[in-house]
This record gives structure tokens, C-alpha cells and sequence, in this order.
């Protein structure tokens, strides 16, 4: 059998998972891996910028998983780090591959695509700036980081999001005086408006002035071509930095552009495998791909770094001749903002009405430990649970430490469809450092249960 | 309908949540709820003891959910505290009880048993001594700090179970000489061998001297009858306090001499809405009664206070005319010892084994948070799956800070029987803050998979 060459478009968790499983499964003699990376770093994680930003990490290469050299040296996989890839021949199965000003061409026979996703940037004065950043890769929070060490005293975040309330609390933390503008009524857009308003409410009380229903106009620049002002539906801004937060969108213009088949948003569509629904000898991960969403039973686009090393490693096992599968998402995401813990699962009321779900909502308060054990702090949570068949469509939790990974408990009561009123009797653990007797979750599941009149 | 009387023995978690649940249901005109309870004491926390002795808890009352007095003025339930009951008549449908000097029958229609646990009290010379604790009510633990408080140095604790441990270091935070003395091979006997010797070591580190394959041959007495000196197989220790931590048995001597049916080590036998399966007008719950256990497919005793409040729930629920069921355990513990987190659910090897499974272990160590965030520290996961079908049969977990609830995510795998393979999916929370990339449990289920072959 003749050696056959893989090409992997994008160095990070996707592309880099899938190429050390399909190594594991085929050696260097009958299988070339060569991965093209328009950045600088491989396989790091970016959901640790903003605390790198912050100084809560110090070490940014204790953020990158294994470097080129690694790979190289003890995967036999060549990565050409920034090395862009700016065309694509799906007849020909060639890529085109640009590294400083020479480009080349490069065949494959088995083609991944992890191309992850780009900052979401509004068609409007003054976004392409320079000083206006979308930080999503670890080149992105570098330069964030050198702006701040050079003396950046004001900031201004765009969005008010997880990524967005990450930064601006990284932001803080340097020394900047930081404002965030969201269009939308409440910031943290991932979980309900009464959630949202506590995590607002956190962020004031750190010194971070949230300015909500405030759409952006523009941005101005000085005199250099820099940005020096956002200026808002409601004022302006003076800065020396701007931070967009105003989500992502798949990477996916060069391979749409190729006649890769795509859906939701325009991310790329697989089938559980994590081949591409168009072509066979095509695959692909990560932030640039459809998931399917096990509550709302349909794709969506839901770009975190957690579904990108389980579909890589997918992708890469069946590329290496094995067999393996994506089983889907449920919607988890967590993130910690100004101390307090904010987590999420399924689908919030905003997602369960769209979809037409008649639901109630059962929204509780208890503490995170026994109450009157030290260290006990507040936590809320909120369950969605579906009117006719009674089962959990989704969950929000907020609170102080060791709230937010309960959140775990409901993904895995999500996946196994299972009903409020049997999540009230789930055999949770229970010690006086851990919960109260009667664990929140389920407090919320028993008030869910009896709103159901079940 | 003429009034009717519901009597409950046992004024804690079971017996007071039965109680209150029936209330709700039934009004006052309609039925009577007289409460008797030993000691002094209703509806308190014993989970928290070994905190409040050992000062991590200053407030005694803050383990108190409802008072005697907030029972009989919120809910017009009469609770007699220091009343116990010595004698049950079934045939008459009336409870001796013992207040003081004084007895007197107590006719009811309908009776519940939340008669607890009482220490496990090995039949050798000097362990019914004074100065030998067994700690499991409050009155018990009152007993214990008070001899603290009057200037006890050195103390064994007889057995390496949680409550044991628990004591051990309250003791030690109080400034005494601990020894622990166990007669098995390792403490911690509800986690393997292997992470039992984990805790050892931690406990170690505080300063406790932990013998283990040491029996206790008995206990000798000073001149004035009090415990003074421990002897063991191996040796002897002078102390000024003994703790038993041997365990604890279902309180039912009273109940079986009646003739109310039991089982398991004891305890009684009720059918899924927490009626005795022997007498219909007699429920039960609490650590008096047996469980069923879902992954052994059988009935257990197991006595822990969240099973004794939804127990007591389904209970006072039935008993008010409504209808609930409890649906059973999956063996899931927890607690904290020296700063390391333990936690258990399913099937330890030990069970396993006995049970007749067939089955991998798989054990991971990784980190509580991404391991390049502050506070991430050590955690260990050990997953058992059974051969044939590939399901998780238990998990176990030891680590610092954050590690311990993940045991709630298996709790639920177990809950609804899922795969080790199944479990690689699970859409768990991601954020620096909370765990590394991949969780912790999904590396643990990755490696069972594995082993199995899968």
C-alpha cells in the first residue's frame, strides 16, 4: 500500500487531536501527517487567555499542550506553523498553503479541517482598527497582553458574553479602568435575564462599569489610524484598548468556498463520525463544525474547546481505520466571572420558546454547603422542565465556590432524558462540607416536580 | 371521620420529616401527631458533629433544623423529648414510652418508625465503660466536647470508618493526642485499599498516629471506672477519651421484638412507599430501615441522613393520603478528611467481588482545575465497568478542593445504568476555573472504555 499523506488545516484541539489518534493507529510509514497552522502555537488552550492576561497565569507556554517540536519529535508529525491556508481544490484534493509571501501547493489524500472560528466583527466604522482586538487565539491574547504592558489604561469591551466578561475581568485585574457595552437588555446572554443581572450586579461591585442596551455605533481612530473612542447609541467612550466579545463564527470561508457542504451559522456539517456530509475523504472538528444538539434534536453551532477535543479525537480514530463516534452536545458551558461561578446546561427560556417548548421554571435558593458549615455561600438554580412529559429541558446555576459543577449532574440527567421528579430522587452525595442534606439541585428538581403537580 | 393519631418514634431527619410532610396533608382536626424522641433534641444535623466538637462549628443550634417548640407552634405536631419508647404492642396498636420514672401507653392508628442507628458496641471487657463514646446523636456528641472542653489530652478512636475520622481530626483540631486503631488493613473501608491508604497518609500528615490490622482486645479502667487505657492486639494506649467509630446497627430491637418484619443486618423491611411490609398501618424510615440498592438489584443498609429525609418525605407523604415512592440508592458517600476529599457511589472491588461481577478498574490521576490555574490540585479516579455489558458499577474519587462532588456525575451514570463508553461523551462543564479540558470522570471513563476493549 502506498504511503498516503493527511493534511490538517489548523493546529489547535480539533486538528491536532485528530492527527495524534490517527497517528497512534498508523505509523509514519504509511501514513504523512502534515498540519498547517496560520498561528504561532499548536494545541493550547485559548479558555485560558484571559487569565493569562490577568496575570493569574503567568506561564503562557504552560497553556500550550505539546508545541510543534513535539509533535514532531515524538509523533512524526510535521506542523508549518504560520502557514495559512488560502485555497482549496477538492477535485484536485490539493490545498494551498501561504507562508510569509511564498505559497505552495500541497496534495493530500485524506484532508481535516479544524479551522475553529473568528471574532464576530460588526460591519461598522472603525472595527478593523488596530487597537480593536477579537481575542480568540493565543496570538489574539498575546497582543491583548503587550497592549496592557505598554501602558493601556482604558478599555472598552463589545459584548457582553463569557469571553467579554472574562477579559474585562482580566482587564481589571491590570490596573485598567475597563466599560462594557452590550446591546442586548442584560448582559451573559448563555443563561436568563435573572441570572444574568446577578452576574452584572458581581461585576459592579468589582468596578466595572456594564452599560446594557447600548448598541455600537463605531469606533474613532486618532491620529496614528489607532482606535480612540467607542462611541455607542447612548455616548462614548475614550480608550486606548477595545476588546470585541461579541461571540464567534466558524472559520469556514475557504472551505464553503471549496463546495464543503454547511449549516447552522455556517459551520461545517459532519456526520457522527466527523466526516463531511459531502465528501468522503474530508473531515472535520472543533469550532468550525455542526454538533447535534441532544435537546433540541438538530444541529447547532456551539464553539467550545471541550466538544473540539472530543470530535478531533473522533475524527482522528476513524482516520486512523478505526471507529468512533461524536454522540452530540447538551448545551454545557461554564465560566467563572468576579468571584462568582455561572454554569449552564440544555436550554434556557429564550432557546426553549423559540423551539416551542411549554415548560416551567422552578428557580431556588440554597447554599453550597451545609449552612452552617464554614464557607457555606449562596447558590441559585433554575430548572426547566417540559409541561407534557414532565423532563428537563435545561439548568442554570450561580453562585459562590463549588457551585457551578453541579451543573454536571443535570448535563448527565439531560443525556438520559430523565424527568424532575425522578431527578428528586437521585443518591447525591451529602456531607456537611459539600451541600446541605437536601443537595440544590435537587431542591430545584423537587420545586419543578411540584410546579408539574407531579 | 373521627380524628386520628399518628405516633412517631423518633424525633430526627425520618421520624420529624414524616411527621411534617403528613401535616402538610392532614390538618390538626383531622390528625394527631404526637412525636417521641429520646434525647433532647429534634431534627438536627449528626453529620455535623465532628465539626461543631471540633470547633469548625461554634453554634450548636445551627445544626437544629426545627425545634420541639417550632414543631408544636408551626405544624401543631407534640413532640416529648427524653421520652423513649420501651414497648410496642402491634395486636393493640399502642407505644410504651418512658419519660423519667413515669410510663404510659400511647394508642395510634397509625405509627412511624424513625428509630435511627445506635454505635456498633463490640462485646469485650470495658466498651460499655463511661469515657467510651459511641457518637451518634447529638446528645452523644454534646458528651464528647464536654470532656474536651473539661480538659481531655489523649484519645483512641476504635475503628477507621468516616465518622471515626471525622472525629479523629475534630479531636486533633482541639489540640488532643489522636490515635486511630483499626482492625482491618486499611482505614477507610468504603473506598479500595488504595485510596484508602491515600487518606492515611493525609492524616498522617496532620499528626494522627493511624494503626492499622490492629484489633481492639478491650478497654481498661482508672480507679474511678473511666476508660484510661486502650489495649490492642499490637499494644496499649492511655487515653482520656475513647470514640467508637465501629459503625452503627439499625435501632430496631424494639420494632423486630414486636414482630414488625426486618432484614438486612437488621433493619426493617418496608416496600417502596416506606410501609413496613409486615404491618400495614406502620411505616418506617430512616437509618432503621433497609434500601434497595440499584446496582446490586437488592436490599441494603445503608445509614445516611439524606436517605433518612426523603425516606421520611415518601413516608409523611403516604401517610397524609398522598402518593410517593423511594425509589432506592446507588451507594453514593462522601466527607472530608485532612483537607482531602472522599467520595464513593456504586460498588467498591470488595462489593464487587462479593457480588460475583466481572469487571476492569481503572484508575487516572489528574488535576481539580487546568493544570496551569491557580488552586488546581491533585485528583484520583477509579472507575469500575462491568465486563460483560460495559456498565460503570462504581467510582470512587480522592483529592483536594473540588474533586469530591464529581462523584454526583457517576451517581447519576449509575442512576440511569450507563456505559463507561457512554460516559467518554457526557457534555461535562468546561472552564480553566473548573477542571482541565477533559474532566477528570471522561478520562476516567475513557480508560475503562479502553480496558474493556471498547
Amino acid at each position: 500500500m502506498a504511503r498516503e499523506r493527511l493534511v490538517v488545516i489548523g493546529g489547535d484541539a480539533a486538528g491536532m487531536s485528530a492527527a495524534a489518534q490517527a497517528r497512534r493507529r498508523r505509523g509514519a510509514e504509511e501514513l504523512e501527517i502534515v498540519a498547517v497552522e496560520r498561528g504561532r502555537h499548536t494545541s493550547y488552550s485559548a479558555c485560558g487567555i484571559p487569565y493569562w492576561i490577568g496575570g493569574l497565569v503567568s506561564d503562557v507556554d504552560s497553556m500550550v499542550a505539546r508545541t510543534p517540536t513535539v509533535f514532531a519529535a515524538d509523533h512524526a508529525i510535521e506542523v508549518r506553523i504560520e502557514t495559512e491556508a488560502v485555497g482549496l481544490d477538492l477535485d484536485r484534493a490539493e490545498v494551498t498553503v501561504r507562508a510569509g509571501a511564498a505559497e505552495s501547493r500541497l496534495g493530500y489524500d485524506h484532508l481535516m479541517l479544524g479551522l475553529g472560528a473568528v471574532p464576530t466583527r460588526p460591519d461598522l466604522p472603525g472595527v478593523g482598527a488596530p487597537g480593536v482586538y477579537g481575542v480568540q487565539t493565543l496570538d489574539d491574547g498575546e497582543a491583548v497582553r503587550a497592549a496592557v504592558d505598554a501602558g493601556a489604561g482604558t478599555a472598552v469591551v463589545v459584548g457582553g458574553g463569557y469571553v467579554g466578561l472574562e477579559l474585562a475581568e482580566a482587564l481589571v485585574r491590570r490596573g485598567l479602568g475597563v466599560t462594557v457595552v452590550d446591546a442586548a437588555e442584560e448582559i451573559m446572554s448563555t443563561v436568563d435575564a435573572d441570572l444574568g443581572a446577578l452576574v452584572r450586579a458581581a461585576m459592579a461591585g468589582m468596578g466595572i462599569d456594564v452599560r446594557v442596551g447600548e448598541a455600537l455605533v463605531g469606533i474613532e481612530t486618532g491620529a496614528d489610524g489607532r482606535a480612540r473612542r467607542v462611541v455607542t447609541a447612548a455616548g462614548g467612550y475614550d480608550v486606548d484598548l477595545v476588546v470585541l466579545g461579541l461571540g464567534v463564527r466558524p472559520n469556514t470561508a475557504l472551505a464553503a468556498g471549496a463546495g464543503i457542504d454547511t449549516g447552522h451559522r455556517g459551520a461545517i456539517r459532519t456526520d457522527q463520525r466527523m466526516r463531511t456530509v459531502s465528501h468522503g475523504n474530508v473531515w472535520a472538528a472543533g469550532d468550525c463544525v455542526e454538533s447535534f444538539h441532544r435537546v433540541l434534536r438538530q444541529p447547532v453551532h456551539m464553539p467550545l474547546g471541550t466538544h473540539a477535543n472530543k470530535q478531533g479525537r473522533v475524527a482522528g480514530i476513524n482516520l486512523g481505520g478505526g471507529y468512533a463516534t461524536f454522540p452530540g452536545v447538551v448545551g454545557t458551558a461554564v465560566t467563572k466571572v468576579c468571584q462568582l461561578e455561572v454554569a449552564r446546561t440544555g436550554l434556557g427560556t429564550r432557546e426553549a420558546d423559540r423551539a416551542g417548548f411549554r415548560y416551567v421554571a422552578a428557580t431556588v435558593e440554597s447554599t453550597t454547603r451545609a449552612g452552617y458549615y464554614p464557607g457555606a455561600g449562596p447558590i441559585t438554580v433554575k430548572l426547566l422542565a417540559e409541561e407534557r412529559s414532565g423532563r428537563v429541558l435545561g439548568a442554570q446555576i450561580i453562585g459562590r465556590e463549588g457551585a457551578a459543577k453541579r451543573i454536571d449532574v443535570l448535563a448527565t440527567a439531560l443525556w438520559n432524558e430523565m424527568t424532575a421528579e425522578e431527578l428528586t430522587g437521585l443518591d447525591l452525595s451529602y456531607a456537611p462540607p459539600f451541600a446541605p442534606v437536601w443537595d440544590p439541585v435537587l431542591i430545584a428538581a423537587r420545586k419543578a416536580a411540584d410546579l408539574l403537580g407531579r
